[in-house]
Formats: structure tokens, sequence, C-alpha cells
């Protein structure tokens, strides 16, 4: 996607350790307007397929699960990072390794809110080693949920994850896919 | 805002230990034309203050927060809860009393993201004890950016925090203010 790609090369920065900062207009300020022209796209990706619920994972995906939910009139769940007191009765659980925060999580998503019935998109940020994502694949899984796809803003495509989710599967669609990037700033996409 | 009341007596579930369960619409799967009513309705009552960023907190505030941002036509911010490397350079930070989690968070923004140019509308699911809204508003004030005021979904209106943010000047406009609920599913609102 030429607009998600303009502006990493634009406002995104590459930092030590293979680390791309877009946290200027993607996951931490957040610009929604190029959240709407994501949403759109993805929901000319996946239109047809019969999408009735968006399933993220807690926070970064929230903002741009939300507004690609509007172009496809459905509702969105996010699969939560720890149990809180608030979600009573049964979960569906599996663990997450997060190579930002060098911790494995529970993640969690309340049996209310996904069954056999469902169609997902799946919904994040970046896609990398595919630690997220795979959680999401199981969570769905474990519900009986039928997986259409993911829709990825950012795919490090150099890194495993990609192939990891593909290979089981799954329609992956990531509006930018970085082939190299170097940190004198030089970002090359596929 | 009727459509707000509705719901939470529609499809809200009074749990004890004072649990309100909004999480088949509002902070776990969420209804995004819900949040594009309440975004709109906030937008008529912040209309005219110059409202320039929005600032939330994760995870429950960034879906309406990023829909009513489409609104303003601004950009939206949310503090995290934790430090991740992902943030470089110097940051705001501040600590939050969670009672849903029994714990306190260390919450951050970047300094790149919140200044004193800004004229800030903060967005929370819920107001209750306060304590997140008064950590966000302790992050405003460390940038010192202007605040114009707090959009709140659900107040709990017998709980201290809305007079505790009110008395430090903040405009509060919660779209619910519950001033009673019981276990047997009685809701009551001002």
């Amino acid at each position: 996607m030429q607009l998600l790609e303009d502006r990493i090369r634009k406002d995104g920065i590459v930092k030590e350790g293979d680390v791309l900062k877009v946290d200027s207009f993607l996951n931490h300020q957040m610009d929604v307007s190029l959240f709407e022209a994501m949403g759109r796209e993805w929901k000319r990706l996946f239109d047809g397929c019969g999408v009735n619920k968006i399933l993220t994972i807690e926070a970064s995906g929230i903002g741009m699960a939300c507004i690609a939910a509007q172009s496809f009139h459905c509702p969105v769940v996010f699969a939560k990072k720890t149990e809180t007191k608030n979600i009573a009765g049964e979960v569906y659980r599996t663990q997450v390794r997060s190579y930002t925060h060098g911790r494995i999580y529970d993640v969690i998503v309340s049996k209310d809110y996904l069954g056999p019935g469902d169609r997902l998109l799946l919904i994040d940020d970046f896609l990398a080693n595919g630690a997220a994502l795979s959680g999401l694949l199981d969570l769905a899984m474990l519900a009986g949920a039928t997986v259409v796809g993911a829709g990825i803003a950012i795919e490090k495509a150099y890194q495993p994850g990609g192939e990891l989710i593909r290979s089981r599967g799954v329609r992956v669609e990531s509006l930018a896919r970085i082939k190299s990037m170097s940190e004198d700033g030089d970002i090359e996409f596929c």
C-alpha cells in the first residue's frame, strides 16, 4: 500500500536492535485518517469473504481494528494480555512471547465473544516473529471459529513470522512488507 | 446519552463487588457503530473548544478514542502502562492505581507527542475512582498541555472520581452517569 510505505519512509525511524519506530503515527500517536485508508484497503482485499468479526490483541492493534471494523460493519474483539476480574466465566487462553517486552503473556478472550459461527479477520500492527498472530490463531482455533485471513500493517518480511503463519494456511495481507532496513534510515520494501 | 443508557440497561450486567460488566459492547467486544454515536456526541459537547489531540490510556479507551478522533479530525495518543523498549528518549511518567487489577502501574507518554501547544480531550471508558483520569491529567500537566475536558463513556456518579476530577477544574462530560446499581440488575441513571 503506497500510502503506508510513503509514511514509513517519511516518519519511520530505524533504531538499533532491528526496531522500526513508527510511534508518531501508528502505535503510540495514531493517525486515524491513515487508519481509515488502511481499513478500506483491507475491506477491498477481504471483500466477499463473509467477515463478521475482527479479532485483535491489545494494545496497538485496537485503534486500527476499530476503524477497519467500520468498513466491515462488524464488531471488534480484542484479546487481553492478562486476566482481569471483569472477565467472569470461561475464557479461551493461550500464551504469547513478546520480543519487545522480553516476557511471556497469558492472552485470553471470553468464550462469550468467539465461537464456531464466527468468520474472523485478524488485525495487528506488526508481523515479525509471528508470536502475537499465532496466539490469535490459537484462540480462534480453540473457539472453533473460521479465520478468513490476517490484515497486518507492517510485515518484516525478512523475519520468520510471515512464512510461519502462511504455512498454517492463513491468508496474510500486509499493507507494507519490509525487505530490509538499516540504521542509516534506508528502508526497502518487497 | 439515551442510546448508551439504553444499551447499558439492555446488555450491561451488574456483578458482585460493584462491577458493571459491559464487555459485550464497550471494552472487550466493541460495537463501533455505538462508538461513532458517542464520538459525535463528544464532538457536539466540545465543539469550538479547539481540541487538537485526544489523549487516552490503554487498552479499553483506545477504540472509542480513535473513532471520536474522526469527528475531531485530530490524532490520538494513548498512554502506555509499562515502558517498552520501543519508546526511546524521554517520557512523561506518572503512576496509576488500578482497582480492577489490584496493582499500581507506571504510565508513560513520549515527550514527542504531548506539549504546551496541545489542547487535549481526555477519553476513557469508565470514571469511578478517577485514578486513570487523574493519571492522564498528571501527564498533560507535566507536558504543559491544556486540558479542554474529559469525555467519559460511563461514570459511576456515586463514586468519588467525578467530584475529584471536577474539583481540579476539569470539565467532565460523561455520556451515562450511574446513580446506583444493584446485583438484581437494577441500574438507575442520574
